[in-house]
């Protein structure tokens, strides 16, 4: 087992940052080659998922978050403390903090178009974020 | 490895039960110090997430949840089966069973705001919930 | 540790398979008795999660993420690129790739109502997917 912490930081609601070239260096600094390498964000403002890292792609992603949790709506969370981020707390719940991905041969077994990211989804920007990397397996 | 049970009982459609504590109390009693803990709650109409432990945060997550399966919509589910339960079973797929956190020092590595929930999503109240918690690693 | 790969063919963009029976089958492969199974799909408009394998439940599932991702909307993705799959990318952000469920005694601990599926979300027909399956623990 080995563990590392990935530390980024984003600069504004809505940044998607892929964080796939910091996970696969941590596989290799792990020396596993058969195994697992599990992520997790240690926020309640931000979440992990895998996209296609495009543009466009998300563009998309970012509106469909907020159908769900749209800008407009009235938020408790926010009637309750004043912070402005309860669409957030919610977007981040329903993506979740937690991802895990195989791996073989040392690499990362994700598909071509398929980028490891982290969603910014706080309304207060410039944050820095941690996501605690855990790889297990055979060397 | 260590594996024990966790049992919640919900009163009612919309529960939001803080199972941190419970999550806690397992990995202290596996003697685990540096690991994971996996997380699986065993029912079609529950979900398990993290969010900040906060009524009014939980309340605008439950309106997404309905923004997404809204409780005055037609269910095929519904219908086939009479159950009343479509929705619950929507929410529970898109939310997911499963949630893995790491574990150092014998602690959960979860931020300060971010606690592990059950989401009871079943119209028929008073359930009792079972998730299944597994913690892996070393002493 | 075991490691097998999964392969099922969907025949059109909403298809819902049942791959647990696929997955049971790794588990007693592996001769592991009691650990985790991970899942993990290798593909950007696919996605895995449990739901009651019944087609009412099914229908009202792909509802929702239509709702989140509607087909009727414009698409940033699809006028980059012109391949018209915006929404699966969407709609497998949102759902997942990765699941992570316990074994014990050789079974998976699901629940009775609660199968693994994998959603195929694109909208370009007869894809091959592939799922990466892991077992872990002690035989």
């Amino acid at each position: 087992m080995f563990r590392t912490t990935l530390t980024v930081t984003s600069a504004k609601e809505g940044d998607v940052i892929d964080i796939t070239a910091l996970v696969k260096k941590a596989v290799t600094e792990s020396r596993i080659k058969t195994g697992l390498v599990h992520l997790f964000v240690r926020h309640s403002t931000a979440a992990l998922t895998t996209i296609e890292f495009e543009p466009g792609a998300l563009s998309d992603l970012k509106r469909a978050l907020s159908i769900m949790s749209p800008d407009a709506a009235e938020y408790a969370h926010n009637r309750r403390w004043g912070d402005g981020n309860g669409r957030s707390h919610v977007k981040a719940a329903l993506v979740g903090p937690s991802l895990t991905i195989p791996v073989e041969d040392g690499s990362l077994m994700c598909g071509t178009w398929q980028q490891i990211v982290l969603l910014e989804l706080d309304v207060n920007a410039g944050r820095e974020r941690s996501v605690v990397c855990t790889v297990i397996g055979e060397g």
